[in-house]
């Protein structure tokens, strides 16, 4: 005979299972409890075995067990974990059910077909196991036990064996905290209920019995706003308080703004255009603090008071519902041309050019001030059409033309510098790369693939063999991959021989791109106004050098993010290679990629619109 | 001793490599050339060896050959390509030199090197090899070699040894194509040169007289003009045509049109205004077929076309430029009402309303029009702007609030036909891939891991296994790749069934997602614009089903686009696995992202704006 042990434990319970499967298959729910119920298998395992059969067939598993107390038991050892996951795991080559209902919870579900099934077999005979569903779901229903409980008192049924409603309050205090019980009998607003619980609650009835005859003192609705707000139900509070008539809307209006509950007070007071007015303020002031001036600009603005909502838009940089309002009080002539000038340098503050100039043009009727945002903010075209407009023709040589020259002057220049550093760069990374390379092959040579300092060498590798899952498991949590990839960028640097030298190089040369591609339309623009004012050569230097740099960089993209090496991916094998030597290697390059992935993100290639078209025929 | 074979000889090749590898590397230029020459060993190792030792050795090179037939030989089989590279590797360890001056081709950097040098050792000495290193350059420069030639025979060296003229020629003529010769002695513009070429050259006099006559007989700059035409040297032609003079513009019109030489010819012409503008408008027409009338606009209006201008800018929606041009026509205001309207509607065709209702506004003065385009366009705070504006609250009743609703039950009814399909597209992928999984499990059990079929159920995981390099490279040709990809799109059904309806659907719900994810700036507008106007209901409601879509969808996108089934990846081990066994089943899941490059491209997941902040706090 073989000695007794761990082993045969598990060989024990893997029969059992098997058994209980089969039980659980037929239908024969008692034999499967009772076995369970002995052999201490989590009850769970009944429902998760194959949901949809037991949904089915609730009315079987009810009869079979046929005792409050067994139904009781298994209620309450309800847990959300699917026991067919890790703790009873399915043989294999059986397919996973989908454990529960779309959208509901396991537990809720099952409470649910379980009570309404009881209830239609005999709400009196299991009184206690439809409480203990109630009670069991994830959101207890204290309200709707303890409301039957109290139906259970005032009309007792005369069906044998029924339950009292004395045992059953005893019953629903053994499941729930007393405390809990008194708090929601309350929530009832039903004094009845509430005084039963109270009494069975051990509680001193100098506590109680003030409090409660205070409220029964009380107008319902108020009485409810207080019981609710006992009961911290803000939202319920605010409902009942809305109700109480005008002479209560200042205590509204402070719980309003204590539990900001603005939203919920501006649907309850709708009708009422002095309160909503009020209410409005009061939120538009929370939403400015929020940073939130435009929204609070729309309630101010639409409640009636537009001297604070244009305040509010003109804070926000709201510029078109300020002027909108500004018009409406309306603004005298004067004051509407300085709230105009007033929003166009914000605008401008924020490279908003265009916006700044319509309003100095069309509010503050000075189209000069106009052009010449224009003319800083780069917006040719429209710089032009407002000379025209304006018969301005002067503006075109005294700022236009000059404001072009130096403008394909520094981009020129800016763009070469670009250039340059993208060569540099490129050009280390190429010399840092074949270090890494040379580091690593030396130290494999040396001492074989195991060798634990390969892993420090193994970085360059690291960088070619990232897959694109990098990219798209990091959008699970986004906001918090965004921190940390900043994170890791702080710790790169480009200091010729940090250890990621040569992933700052790449972050370097992906932003240098970026920024290159991103000019596509500036450039465009300001070739075209070039030609228009015959400044061919100035033109035809900056789209010369435009497109040797989008040439270069778009040549650049395969060599500074290639493909994987194919000679470091593929496995060690040779003569003296053993199957154990090459699942080594395989499996150490498996585990670089989740490895390098820790470390930093993989720095991807950047997209160059090409798309784009921003080069002008008549320049070549 | 072991019978003669290829396995000889190739370790023969390996050690008189490593020889002349010494050799060259000892500067002894000499003995590794002979060697060379007699095992018929590619003369570019030389160079290719150690391209920057043999540059600046260049004259020990020289001075050890000694002799131009020796040298004729080297220059003469000079070839682009590394014979380091695949002819002869270098051994490994060595590190690969960066063999060629950057930008530079191998062959010009080696025959300017050797010329200069043999130029400073001995002109007349090295006379053929200067000849031969002028015209073995990738562009050969026969003009000079000619010109040499001629130089020779007009003053003969009086130095013992030296070549002769008539020698040179010959030689010449050796190397080069006697035709070829002819035409470049032409190109050198020097009779005498075209004379002696001609000569050797066996030509009938009868056919080159005549012509080279009439050539004499003609002004120098048509001369020139008229031998670059015969040369198809347009670029020239034209340059020395416009020296002639006006009654030649008619001519050089002619051939600028011909060779579409505008920009070329609009350089030479600058100074000429009447020639200039009849340029510029040839060239506009061209631009126009090429349908680029912007920019024949520009230069229409820059050379004092505004008319032909107009018509220009109007055909190319530049409306700023076409309205600028109408205004400094003048166009009388009727006309330019008609233009602006014109113009407002082809900018509408196009979904540009803003730029309609500017037109409308402040050229065709009508601005209920323009308050309707922006209506239609749904840009609401400047429809609402231009309401104010002009007072016309009016329209606030019959069109915006209407519009408003209207735009808030579409955008609602849309969002939620899209959800409704993401779920369906979604549910359906499930089913697919767990299909497809268990077919391929089925086959492998059956038939073991080497059965080809097992091939056929590999799309499911290749989807999950492709690298973000499949990205990556396909920049190289991204022309060719995006039209790869359309005809692979047209290729995926998602129809039920279909041999590619995993990656269909995926597709399907990447454009769902970027459809929705696109909405967020129109979304936000509108619920702005509700919220102003009271339509608090429709605008929670338009949020809610935004939101609920929103979230839906980037939690879906781990499940859509997962990272690689571990199953798939772990190669197949077990009591019976080989080393042979291990690895093919390796390099099977090697090759596959490879293949299903070929097949389809990889969808990507899609990327959410998540930065794109669109709620309003106030309808929460």
């Amino acid at each position: 005979q073989m000695p007794r042990g761990n082993l045969e434990t598990i060989h024990h319970r893997a029969l059992v299972l098997a058994q209980l499967r089969k039980w659980l298959d037929n239908l024969r729910f008692r034999d499967a409890f009772e076995c369970m119920r002995k052999l201490r298998i989590n009850l769970n395992f009944i429902y998760d075995h194959n949901p949809k059969v037991f949904l089915e067939n609730i009315k079987t598993f009810i009869t079979q067990l046929n005792s409050t107390n067994h139904i009781n038991l298994f209620l309450t050892e309800l847990k959300e974990e699917d026991t067919t996951g890790s703790m009873y795991p399915r043989p294999e080559g059986i397919p996973v059910q989908t454990p529960h209902v779309s959208g509901q919870k396991k537990v809720d579900v099952v409470c649910d077909s379980l009570r309404s099934t009881m209830e239609s077999m005999g709400p009196n005979k299991f009184f206690l196991s439809i409480l203990t569903a109630h009670v069991k779901k994830t959101v207890p229903e204290l309200e709707i036990a303890l409301q039957k409980v109290h139906e259970l008192r005032v009309s007792p049924p005369d069906a044998p064996g029924a339950v009292g409603a004395e045992e059953a309050l005893k019953y629903l205090l053994f499941l729930v905290n007393v405390n809990d019980l008194y708090e929601h009998s309350l929530g009832t607003y039903d004094f009845d209920l509430v005084l039963m619980v109270a009494e069975k609650s051990q509680k001193d009835p100098k506590e109680y019995l003030p409090f409660l005859n205070m409220l029964k003192s009380l107008e319902p609705n108020y009485q409810r706003y207080t019981i609710d707000k006992h009961l911290k139900r803000y939202r319920k509070a605010l409902t009942h308080l809305s109700k109480c008539g005008n002479e209560r809307f200042p205590e509204a209006l402070q719980l309003v703004k204590e539990q900001k509950l603005y939203t919920e007070a501006l649907r309850l007071y709708t009708a009422d255009r002095a309160h909503y007015k009020a209410l409005s303020c009061a939120y538009a002031e929370h939403l400015v603090e929020q940073q939130q001036a435009e929204q609070a600009g729309l309630l101010l603005w639409r409640c009636g008071e537009p001297a604070s909502a244009l305040q509010a838009f003109a804070g926000s940089s709201s510029w078109r519902n300020a002027i909108c309002v500004a018009q409406q009080i309306p603004l005298p002539p004067d004051q509407l041309a300085l709230l105009a000038r007033d929003l166009a340098g914000k605008l401008i503050e924020q490279r908003r050019h265009a916006e700044a100039a319509l309003l100095l043009d069309q509010y503050a009727k000075d189209c000069e001030e106009a052009i010449l945002a224009l003319i800083t903010g780069a917006v040719w075209e429209e710089a032009l059409r407002l000379i025209y407009m304006h018969d301005r023709q002067d503006i075109t040589e005294t700022n236009l033309k000059p404001a072009l020259l130096e403008a394909v002057s520094t981009h020129t220049a800016f763009l070469e510098a670009q250039l340059v550093m993208f060569t540099r760069h490129r050009n280390r990374l190429a010399v840092v790369r074949e270090q890494k390379a040379k580091a690593r092959l030396d130290l494999l040579g040396e001492n074989g693939p195991d060798c634990p300092d390969a892993e420090l060498y193994s970085e360059a590798s690291s960088v070619m063999t990232g897959s694109k899952y990098s990219q798209s498991n990091s959008r699970i949590s986004s906001r918090s991959s965004k921190n940390r990839r900043k994170a890791e960028r702080k710790k790169l640097s480009l200091k010729e021989g940090s250890p990621l030298e040569d992933r700052a190089l790449m972050y370097a040369l992906g932003e240098l791109i970026t920024t290159v591609d991103k000019m596509r339309e500036e450039v465009h623009g300001l070739l075209k106004a070039l030609v228009l004012f015959q400044f061919d050569k100035q033109a035809q230097k900056l789209q010369l050098v435009y497109e040797e740099g989008l040439q270069m960089m778009e040549a650049a993209v395969p060599e500074v993010w290639p493909e994987p090496l194919q000679n470091s991916q593929a496995p060690l094998t040779g003569p003296d290679a053993t199957a154990n030597s090459i699942m080594a290697s395989f499996q150490q390059q498996q585990q670089r990629p989740a490895a390098s992935q820790q470390d930093a993100e993989v720095p991807t290639p950047p997209k160059m619109r090409n798309g784009v078209k921003w080069k002008l025929n008549v320049l070549t």
